[in-house]
């Protein structure tokens, strides 16, 4: 008879998981030995849960297919949360698996015992605790299918270690409930045409999946037709862009320049969005960003399917197919200083089509959508939960889930050091990932919000040590040294030409290969 | 008038804090900008939370002050819960500060709002928010009485943005409510003391404030005159060895050790330990470790005073001045080849007097309490929770706290994969810490955790897949590279001659400095 473990395993088989991000312990020794004779399942070992979170995150984003984790008790899931709130954001079919005691163990209140429900209930919109093996087949069918339930979400699934190490009659394969989208109303879909038949502003605002694949191409044909503005959330879980599809802008992150975005637009169409707020609070401001006196038009909300819904307002307001650019439009290899701006012409003028870009670059980012926008087509991948350290794991979910695809992360200093282990799975796996470490010694993108917190009268640079709190100079991080620590090669780059140099190497090289990318703080 | 963020900084050192680990947001920055007039509170930069609040749990055990975090929101909390987990369980006092959304943008579910409570509740004794500026001063009072409350625990504060910025009367100086020791009973004492009379097997097993003080000289005593064995628990949070002071031996990790240590114990005085249990399941196994026919005796519960117990415990039994080895005794150095055992004997021979221990050294750990037992009077801490990564976070509290004494970190090359970021802040502070990884290319432990789950009959070591997920060799880790990549300096030892010049270096050098410290793994 199979043990827990293997059933356990099978189940997520069954339900499409090809890939488990593990990072496990004690409690999860027996799923770690049913793998010998698991060979449809594949382990990637992550040497940090938010690694391990991260990339799942990164895997279900590109794949659609269910991730998975493998977790060890409260502490394990703990870690892992920053970057399943990321995943929570971003609606990523994602499937938890975290072992915990035996559950006569429990009682005994051991070092590691915890409170994982509390955890799990807070990134989970289905969080269970099976009892006995006998129950893991359902219980393992109706994760997956929680998650991947339109539009994606987190399932936690917490396995105690008697529960994976006793033995079960092999169930019957079990039969998840199907996983079915929403209706569309017809109303939204009429009110929607209706206001953008106005002629007065309009803007569609996309989100979730709107933001890709036939979705987008209808909004595309929308805009098109009606002369709407095309724009998208601040941080979309996956942008499809560059040449030969529809322009999106996405909304910017500070309200001044939502607000400019915005200035004039008298109807708002939501397509798999939600109604556009401040990313924080600031004294003396609002937090909502829909100008005064414009209408929200609410085309879908919760599992609606999105993509039949444009597709359906496509129809309406514009019957024919709409013109894209297919044109490549690259900038010119800039020469000389290498700065935020420069950098973002070199990485403009050499993306490779069909890249999936990470994004995690903060303020050396500003100049990366405009020097990319007519790049050959590829696929960005932002921060959508705003929980940092997300970058560099996210970049090893999408190069495990696209393997004939380059994979390009983007990412600040800061950020990078709250995940750098995973330079070390990118090597461990060979993965095609070339990094970009903005390196500006500098927590920049605080400084700024230093200065837009305390406003201009009250000295908004802060003082001596406000602003050491904020700096990353002392000492000065090497990038290189670290990465190649954990096996991947690396280059610093100092001007635009060794920059540029370094990208190709990177691009060229079929592991991963790390660029520390020296540019000036903003501030 | 001053704001919230000064009222919170004027409230938190009022109440004796003196550090913040601080990994800090936007929702923070009036905070940091505060600073700037608050040279009495010392901020120290982390670059990942899970560093912050090992730092702070390192800081509390040292000092016995109240600890203390800035973290930035839901996700900030949850990145730093791990450590929170040990702290709670090293029974650590610790506030920790959490920034949020301004009151009114939470409804506005911006990207990064999540449950802060739900997080907070599942490490904190003590959790509020504050609604209004003019109610920090009492919560901030509070916080830190919650915390520093015998026998110690974290206590979490969650200050709204705009309750930062918000300006308010200066409040008259906050009194938070006394923190008592509760009384001792008299009934556990003379029950004690009978049964440590009774001529049968007794042993004597300390935990949290009894491993230490005059707490743990009494327990000396107590010992000497009864003849009573002298244990503690297997993961105390802070304990005072080394010549000078009674010899405790730490309960064994793996129950068959616990069971050697505790066979033909008939009367087990627990002083400030719970009654022992393993630290995981296992299949076949009890988790209870005292032996049959043994009977408990529980010197004090909770918030009562372990310390005047056993005082009172030892002028009943052994009224005389205990005699203690006052001998300084330590391994020779040895030579040839580096392994888990030889490297404890360097260290043995090398540690200074005062030395604070940070160990999460794991399977290369075994031979080092033989190997120091008898070395200058020294402190060891350890891993109270067994969430992993705690060791070099731990390590920069310690040293903040105790600038005179030098810091020994030993930890594991997969636990230090965890928080490697605590090198930089060591640099940072230019902290005396001597870090040694154990670099055995292995989750060692999980080696032997497989085999322990597996059992003998099921082919212990488990076949190649799941090996390979245990496995640290492809790629290795350079962790001399990753140490200078964060400012630390560091070496490669790979004999017992080379390990001895090198930890010689690192206790000489008055910054931080690492060794990587070639050992075989166990299997």
């Amino acid at each position: 008879m199979p043990n827990g473990a293997q059933i356990l395993i099978d189940g997520l088989v069954d339900g499409g998981v090809r890939v488990c991000f593990a990072n496990p312990g004690t409690s999860e020794m027996h799923f770690v030995a049913a793998l010998d004779e698991a060979p449809r399942l594949r382990p990637v070992l992550c040497l940090f849960e938010g690694v391990a979170t991260g990339a799942a995150d990164g895997y279900g984003r590109m794949t659609g297919r269910p991730a998975c984790t493998l977790l060890h008790l409260g502490p394990g899931l703990a870690g892992g949360l920053p970057n399943l709130h990321n995943a929570r954001r971003a609606a990523t079919p994602l499937v938890n698996v975290v072992g915990d005691h035996a559950l006569r163990h429990k009682r005994l209140d051991a070092p590691l015992e915890s409170d994982i429900g509390a955890l799990a209930g807070t990134v989970s919109a289905w969080t269970r605790r099976t009892y006995h093996a006998t129950e893991l087949a359902g219980d393992v069918a109706q994760a997956v299918a929680a998650a991947t339930g339109p539009p994606g979400s987190i399932a936690t699934l917490v396995v105690p270690a008697d529960v994976s190490w006793s033995e079960a009659a092999a169930p019957p394969a079990a039969v998840p409930a199907a996983a079915r989208r929403g209706l569309v109303s017809v109303d939204a879909v009429t009110g929607a045409a209706d206001a953008l038949r106005s002629g007065e502003g309009v803007a569609l605002l996309l989100g979730g999946e709107a933001a890709r694949g036939a979705a987008l191409v209808a909004a595309g044909r929308v805009a098109a037709a009606t002369g709407a503005k095309l724009l998208c959330e601040t941080f979309p879980a996956r942008l499809e862009r560059g040449a030969g599809r529809p322009a999106v802008e996405r909304l910017a992150y500070f309200a001044s320049g939502a607000q400019r975005q915005l200035a004039g637009v008298r109807h708002l169409v939501l397509a798999g969005a939600a109604s556009p707020v401040t990313f924080f609070a600031y004294p003396g401001q609002g937090g909502a960003l829909v100008p005064e006196g414009c209408a929200v038009h609410t085309l879908t909300v919760g599992a609606e399917d999105v993509t039949s819904a444009l597709e359906g307002l496509a129809e309406v307001v514009g019957p024919g197919p709409s013109p894209v650019r297919e044109e490549v439009v690259r900038p010119a290899l800039p020469s000389g200083e290498l700065t935020a701006e420069s950098a973002a012409a070199v990485i403009g003028a050499l993306l490779p089509e069909g890249a999936v870009v990470v994004d995690e670059a903060n303020t050396s980012g500003i100049w990366l959508p405009g020097a990319t926008a007519e790049a050959p087509p590829h696929d960005w991948l932002t921060l959508t939960g705003g929980s940092m350290g997300q970058g560099l794991p996210l970049s090893v979910g999408a190069a495990v889930a696209c393997p004939g695809r380059p994979v390009l992360a983007l990412v600040g200093d800061g950020a990078a050091m709250y995940t750098p282990q995973a330079l070390w799975t990118q090597a461990r796996e060979g993965l095609d990932v070339t990094t970009v470490v903005f390196d500006n010694r500098s927590y920049a993108i605080l400084h700024l919000e230093l200065g837009a917190a305390l406003g201009p009268e009250q000295g908004a640079a802060g003082g001596a040590r406000a602003r050491r709190l904020l700096d990353l100079s002392h000492p000065a991080l090497d990038f290189v040294s670290l990465a190649r620590g954990m096996g991947v090669p690396a280059e610093r780059a100092t001007t635009a030409e060794e920059f540029a140099a370094s990208l190709k190497r990177g691009f060229a090289e079929p592991g991963p290969f790390l660029v520390d990318c020296a540019v000036p703080a903003p501030v």
